[in-house]
C-alpha cells in the first residue's frame, strides 16, 4: 500500500528544455533528478509537463489545471518551473511575449504556485542563437529579482550554460538548440547541488 | 534546426502504469520504448500523461486538451492509451466506473483519437489485488472487441502479466501494486515486439 510519508509528487512545468527534447535517454534533467531522488530514498512520482515552444503565457494558461489533476492525492506535492526562453523569440515586429509581459506572467505564475505548494524555479535556458540568447540573459535578472521578492528559490542557468563548453559542444552535436544526454546531465548535476533542492539529502527512515 | 521528417511526438495517456509509478529509473515503459526508438534512429518527443488513479472517465475528460497542446507543431503525431484498471476499483456498492460505462468511455476515446492521429491501445494492467484483477481480466476482451471494431491495434497485457513470475515478484518487491524497473522493462519489451508498434524498424535515412 501507498506510504503517504514517502510519497513525493512533482510537476515539472516548462518548455522543451524541461521536456528533455533531443535527449536520446528520454529522461531530460527532470528524469535525472527524479531518479537521483529515488537513489537517495525518496519515492518520487515525476510528471514532466514540458511542452516544446511554450512561453510564459502558455504556461500561465495551463499549469494550474494540469498540475491540479496530478496532485490530488494525499502526498507531498512540489512544483518546479522553467520557462521564458521562447518568450524571447522574434514574432512580427517584436517578441512572442514582450519583456514586461513575460515578467508579469512570471510573477503571476510563481506567486500563485507558491501559495499552493513548495515551488522552485530554474531560469530560462539558452537556445543556441546569439541574439535570442542575449535577450534571454537580459531576462534572467528580472525573473531572479521577482523570485527573490516572492521568496521562491531561483536557479539561474543561462549564463552557466552559455559559458559551458560541454553544453555548447553537446548542442551542436544534437539539434543545434537542445543538448543531448550530456547537457541534460550537466543541468541535473546543478540542480542536485542546489541547496534549495528538496531531495539531495537522504531520507530519514 | 528541426527536421520535420524525423520529428515524432507521442502522447502516452493513461494511469499509474503509464506514468511509471514506483519505477526508480523514472522511465516506465513509455520512457523505455521511447529511448529504444531513439536507438533505432527516430527522434522522438515523448509526453508521459499518465496520472495515478485515473479512470476511463478521467482520461476522457482530459486527453484531448492535454494532447492537443503537445501536438501542435508540424510533425508526426501519435497517441498511445492504457486505462481501465482503476475503473474496476470498488466504490460504494459498485465500481468507480461500471463495466458498461467503461466500455462506452473506451469507445468514445479511441474512436475520437484515431480520427485525429495514429493510435494504439494497451489493455488495462493488473494491480496485484485478486478480486480486482479478476474484474480487469474480464474487462479486457470487451475493450479488445471494441478496439478491433474500430480498427485500432490493441495489445492485451493483463493475462500476460498476471501469468508472469517476473512481474509478480517485482510487484511484491516494489509497492505491492506497481512493478519496479524489471516489470516495466517486461512491458516495454512486449510493446517493442508488437507488430503494430511504429518504431521497431530502423528509420530509412
Amino acid at each position: 500500500m501507498a506510504d503517504v510519508a514517502n510519497d513525493h509528487r512533482i510537476c515539472f512545468i516548462g518548455d522543451s528544455m524541461t521536456q528533455g527534447t533531443s535527449d536520446p535517454t528520454c529522461l531530460g534533467w527532470p528524469g535525472r533528478v527524479s531518479a537521483a531522488a529515488w537513489a537517495t530514498g525518496y519515492a518520487v512520482t515525476a510528471h514532466n509537463l514540458g511542452i516544446r515552444g511554450d512561453t510564459s503565457q502558455g504556461v500561465a494558461a495551463r499549469w494550474q489545471a494540469e498540475s491540479a489533476l496530478r496532485l490530488q492525492a494525499e502526498c507531498h506535492k512540489y512544483l518546479v518551473f522553467s520557462f521564458g526562453a521562447n518568450d524571447m523569440t522574434p514574432q512580427g515586429d517584436g517578441l512572442r511575449v514582450a519583456v514586461a509581459q513575460s515578467v508579469e506572467f512570471f510573477t503571476r505564475i510563481v506567486s500563485a504556485a507558491q501559495a499552493r505548494h513548495p515551488t522552485v524555479v530554474l531560469g530560462p535556458f539558452p537556445v543556441g542563437e546569439a541574439a535570442q540568447d542575449a535577450r534571454i540573459l537580459d531576462l534572467c535578472p528580472l525573473y531572479a529579482e521577482r523570485a527573490q521578492a516572492l521568496g521562491v528559490p531561483y536557479l539561474p542557468v543561462a549564463r552557466f550554460l552559455t559559458d559551458s563548453a560541454l553544453w555548447r559542444v553537446d548542442v551542436v552535436a544534437s539539434d543545434g538548440c537542445h543538448p543531448g544526454a550530456a547537457g541534460y546531465q550537466l543541468v541535473a548535476d546543478r540542480v542536485l547541488a542546489w541547496p534549495a533542492w528538496w531531495f539531495s539529502n537522504p531520507t530519514i527512515s
